[in-house]
């Protein structure tokens, strides 16, 4: 990969999604399973659990880049907007570093909606296996 | 909440954990399911996703906090050491900083195995609803 490299990825948050997570790891925030709550807080209805993206970006790293010997070293997020259930999101990254000394490589990524909002934004840093 | 008040959450990441996360984000990068691969590459056995343990903040900051309205503003994690299936892991958390003026607070945290020995680590900032 290359300085400047750039990648897309599409992702649903559809409720195969949305149940499984809480499912998994049992978050049920009112502001992520209660509609009414989530208005009364000013969204437009349940807020989708910002972490989901974060799996989005595990699929991403670990099946999407032309190279599968890597791992995710660090990683941030910046929730910008609310993800609302059913809402499809694509995922725009760029090879934003290549440390060729250290074998890591700095990808920055956003998401955006189908109305061209981004919806949360950060950086990955992942290791080169190998 | 205020400065410097302290949390802990425990988790496992058991096999229902592991393979209910493949399941829902298709990760199935050879480092996290192969474990030959995973010892080629130098590990003790396949390596745990990493976006285990952000699922795991999810659930702490949904539902652990002594208050539930909560929106995660910004997240990030370095990943210290692998994790492996099965490990327990305790997650520590302080309040770094309250920003009353715009009602956001910042945790710090880590997690560390039953060694002791800390496997992650970072930063989140949440928002107070309300």
């Amino acid at each position: 990969m290359n300085k400047g490299d750039l990648f897309t990825c599409p992702f649903t948050v559809n409720s195969e999604i949305y149940n499984g997570f809480i499912s998994l790891f049992n978050d049920k925030n009112p502001l992520h399973t209660n509609s009414d709550y989530a208005v009364h807080q000013g969204f437009s209805g349940k807020v989708m659990h910002g972490n989901i993206l974060n799996g989005f970006l595990s699929y991403f790293i670990g099946e999407c880049l032309p190279v599968k010997e890597v791992l995710i070293q660090t990683q941030e997020i910046k929730f910008l907007k609310p993800v609302y259930l059913n809402e499809s999101l694509l995922l725009h990254a760029e090879v934003e570093d290549v440390h060729e000394s250290v074998n890591t490589i700095v990808l920055k990524y956003y998401f955006e909606n189908r109305d061209k909002v981004k919806v949360a934004k950060g950086k990955i840093q992942i290791g080169l296996l190998k």
